[in-house]
């Protein structure tokens, strides 16, 4: 089993755990709501989630994050906002997951101090180069298979893509984009310490079924790494 | 004249003067951009100007409001930013406004600390009496007349109807929404400390010229009121 079974931030962070990494989507999780989603989620073993929701104005993307908190806050799993360091402030988050069109970590780690959680995309080569390991906290390495769930999304890198990225992130790292139950295993394979996963629980009829078998997928992936 | 000449916030606020209050927009600036057209309207006699661009993304937006800092600071003109605590915090804006889609005013105060300027918007009666004046600097009433720069705008309340939610709004005010030089004197003998203006001065071949007019506007309008 890898030493990241558990992959936890630097020192004076606040902990947090990559295994199944749950990403909103407000859509997709349709009249059951974003909340309702990530408890079952939670259920079935979601480790960490992120409230994703470019669409939104800042006042429902507080309302979503506080409900989210309500039903997180009581089972230690954190909250991460994408993007938004004005949301996660305001509702007293774990921390942020920055892409590159998004606040630079290093302006983000002054406004929200040392323990908040910080989170980056890597798409490329030179992305992963780029992360500073001072700062942020981990990487979400991807598209690793192909997905539509993000609008614009770049060419999926494939396995073996995110293997070379990841060798290359001195960081904990997931893999994104397209994960499935099915592809969790090869990602974590791979030396994802986590996935994080959008459609496969948000779209699913039952997530917290979708996300104990990913949960079980990353779990047997760790035993092939 | 009236004593609302200059419409400082509170002691312990950053000092604002809203005589003409300029919100910029990306896609009316054209080519010229953002920055330029305000350094135009600033030398025309604009003394606030508010960032906007709800279509940006974060980096673009925290790029932006650098840009505006560049030219603004030096000359003592307020950089206020439409929605965003974050970016404002990024850059060491002087403030933020804040509709009703945006963070809830308590927030952004607890976030931004006593000295920020934190301006409101006012579209009714019931907001009028929502505004807390130990919290908010100012606030943005309308719109007065009927405008196509904002999506989803409210039917306009003419000055009539300025004038009767400004007496019920305990702040300096401006008047917003399609005020121009031929409209502003109006809205500033109804009770105005000022007008916001939006395409009046970014769709203007002469951002300064426009400035300059909407300006004398202003001052007549106080002769008057």
């Amino acid at each position: 089993m890898s030493t990241a079974f558990q992959a936890f931030g630097s020192t004076g962070r606040r902990r947090f755990d990559l295994s199944v990494y749950l990403v909103t989507d407000t859509r997709l999780s349709g009249p059951r709501g974003v909340a309702a989603v990530a408890a079952a989620a939670v259920r079935g073993g979601v480790t960490l989630v992120q409230l994703r929701d470019p669409d939104a104005t800042t006042r429902s993307l507080i309302e979503a994050a506080r409900q989210l908190q309500a039903v997180l806050a009581p089972l230690g799993i954190p909250l991460i906002v994408n993007d938004r360091v004005d949301v996660a402030l305001a509702v007293g988050a774990d921390g942020v997951h920055l892409g590159d069109r998004d606040m630079p970590a290093e302006t983000a780690r002054r406004l929200l101090g040392p323990e908040l959680i910080i989170g980056v995309t890597v798409h490329d080569a030179a992305e992963a180069r780029a992360v500073d390991a001072a700062i942020a906290d981990y990487a979400g390495i991807g598209p690793v298979f192909a997905t539509s769930t993000k609008a614009e999304a770049r060419p999926a890198i494939g396995v073996d893509g995110f293997r070379t990225l990841r060798e290359q992130v001195p960081l904990p790292v997931v893999g994104i984009g397209g994960i499935d139950a099915a592809l969790a295993a090869a990602v974590v394979a791979a030396g994802a310490d986590g996935v994080a996963v959008v459609s496969a629980i948000c779209a699913a009829a039952d997530p917290e079924a979708a996300a104990r078998a990913i949960r079980g997928a990353v779990t047997n992936g760790r035993g092939t790494a």
